[in-house]
C-alpha cells in the first residue's frame, strides 16, 4: 500500500521543496513531496543558470534533474497529485488531493510564486461557487452549468469529469493547447475571464466576450493561491509571512522559495528550504517530547 | 595598480561570500573579495558534504574549489588581506587591513562564526590595551611589554614585527604549531589565557598559568569579532541582527551566513549570500538617484 502518513509533507517540487526533500531525508524523516507536474516548470524553462554555486552554466532543465535525482535519493515518497486543501487534524495536518487524502505532522509550503492575480470575486465566492477541485466539488453542481478557467492541460480530464455530471460546461483554456471534447456539452470558448458575479453564490462569469450564466466556476491552476489551501495563513502583500526560521504563522506550517517573496533565485530557495526542513524537524522533536518545549 | 575603490566589498570567502561575489560579478558591480586564508577552513575539513542540491557527495575541499573558482569566474577582485576595522566614509565604507585601506559603497559581511567566546575583558578594553592588529596599533606599544593570543600561524609574522617595537612579547599560539622566533626578546609561551586586567587601561592577562604584566594584548583570531571590526553592528545574542533582506542596523551593510545565525550549513549560506548581494545592488541603485531613498 502506498504511504499515506508522513512526519512531513512538502507541497511543491521546485528548488526550495527539493533542498527540504533532501535535507530531510539525510536526517530519516519520513517525507512526503507532492509535485503533480514535473518539477518546476518555471525552472524548467530556464535557458541558462550561472549563479548557483557549484553548478556554473547549466540550463535549467539539467538542473532540476539534478535536484530531483538528488534529493529523491534519501527515501523520500513523490506523490504526483496537487493538494488542493490542507486542514488541521488531531495529530498534524490532512491533505487533501483531488484523489485521496494523506496525514502529515509538519508542512512545508514550496509552492512558488502564482503570478496570476487572483479573479475579482474570487476570493469572495470561494466555497459558494469558486472551486479549485472538480473532484473534490463537482457533485455539488450536478445537472447545474459551469465554467472551468484552467492554466494547465489537466484541466481537460476535469473538465471531461464535470461534463459528466453537469448540464453545460464551458471550457476557458489559459493555455496554449487543442482541446477537442469527446462529449457535445463541453464547449471550448477562446477569451480572457474577468469577473466572478453572483449575489450570495455565483450566478454568472463576465469575460472579454459574453457573459456566462454559470452556477459554479472552477478554477484550474499549476497551483492554487495558498492562502486558499491553507485558511487563515497570514500574508504580507501576495507573499507568506515567514520568520528567519520560516515558520508562519500556523504552528507546524513552514514556508520557502519563491512563495515567501523574492528575490526568485534558486539559491535562495534551496536555501529557505533547508532552513523549513529543520525547523520542522525541530518543531517536531519539541511536540515528541511529553513536556513539550 | 591594485584596485581599491570597489561597489560592494564582500567580507569572507566561505560559501556565503563566494554566492555572493558570483552573482555580484553577474550584476556588473566591482566586487572585491576579502580573504586573507584559504577560503573556509571549517568546510574544507569537511570529510563529505550530500546535503547541498545538485552537488550529491562531496568532499568539503572539493566544494571550495568548485565554488571558488565559479564565483571568481566573473571579475571580482580577490583581496587577501584580512580586514580589521570597518568605518563610514563620504560616500560609503573605509577597509582597513594591516597593510592597506579601500573603499566600498557597500559592505556585505560574511565573517562565519567565531565559535570562541570572548576573553573577559576583552570588551571592555578593546581600545585601551586590546587590540586586533599589530599593524595597526603596535605603535603605541613601543618600548612596552604585550602579550599576542593567536588562533592562527599569520600571528608568527605579526609577533615578529611587534618585538622590532616593544620590549617583551609574549607569544601565546591557541593552534597546533611549532614556532621559533629569531628574536629573544619573543617569548613563546603554551598557555592558555584566561582574564584581560586593568584599571582604565590593560595592565595585565592572567592565564592558566602565570600572570603577565603587559600593557598591550593583541588577539588574533581568524576572523574578529565582528561587532568590533564595525561598531554599532547591532547583534542578536551572538549573531548579526538581519531583516529578511539580509540588511543590519547600519544602512548599506548587510550580512550572510554563519554570522547571521543557525542552521550552519552551505544552502542556508548561499541563499543569503545571494539575497545580500541584490539587496547591497538595490541599494546602491538606491543611492544612485539624484532624488534617491
Amino acid at each position: 500500500m502506498a504511504e499515506k502518513n508522513f512526519d512531513i509533507a512538502v507541497i511543491g517540487g521546485g528548488p526550495a521543496g527539493l533542498s527540504a526533500v533532501l535535507t530531510g531525508g539525510i536526517r530519516n524523516k519520513k517525507i512526503g513531496l507532492f509535485e503533480h507536474l514535473d518539477f518546476s516548470q518555471k525552472l524548467q524553462k530556464a535557458h541558462l543558470v550561472d549563479n548557483y554555486p557549484g553548478l556554473p552554466q547549466i540550463t535549467g532543465k539539467g538542473m532540476m534533474q539534478q535536484f530531483s535525482a538528488h534529493a529523491l535519493s534519501h527515501g523520500a515518497v513523490l506523490v504526483k497529485e496537487k493538494v488542493v486543501n490542507v486542514f488541521p487534524a488531531d495529530d498534524g495536518f490532512t491533505l487533501l488531493t483531488p484523489s485521496d487524502t494523506y496525514e502529515a505532522k509538519a508542512v512545508i509550503l514550496a509552492t512558488g510564486v502564482v503570478s496570476t492575480l487572483l479573479f475579482q470575486g474570487e476570493k469572495e465566492f470561494l466555497g459558494r461557487g469558486v472551486s479549485y477541485c472538480a473532484t473534490c466539488d463537482g457533485m455539488f453542481y450536478k445537472d447545474k452549468d459551469v465554467a472551468v478557467i484552467s492554466y494547465t492541460a489537466e484541466g481537460e480530464q476535469e473538465a471531461g469529469y464535470l461534463g459528466e455530471l453537469c448540464r453545460q460546461v464551458y471550457y476557458l483554456p489559459q493555455y496554449q493547447g487543442n482541446f477537442t471534447p469527446e462529449r457535445s456539452n463541453i464547449k471550448v470558448m477562446q477569451t480572457k475571464p474577468r469577473v466572478i458575479q453572483g449575489d450570495t453564490q455565483v450566478d454568472s462569469l463576465a469575460t472579454d466576450g459574453e457573459t456566462l450564466k454559470v452556477n459554479g466556476v472552477f478554477i484550474l491552476r499549476e497551483s492554487d493561491p495558498v492562502e486558499n489551501i491553507l485558511p487563515g495563513l497570514e500574508l504580507e502583500g501576495e507573499v507568506i509571512k515567514v520568520k528567519r526560521d520560516m515558520s508562519t504563522n500556523i504552528p507546524g506550517v513552514f514556508a520557502a522559495g519563491d512563495c515567501t517573496g523574492r528575490p526568485w533565485q534558486i539559491a535562495k530557495s534551496t536555501g529557505e528550504g533547508l532552513v523549513a526542513v529543520l525547523s520542522a524537524i525541530s518543531y517536531l522533536e519539541g511536540k515528541a517530547k511529553p513536556t513539550g518545549k
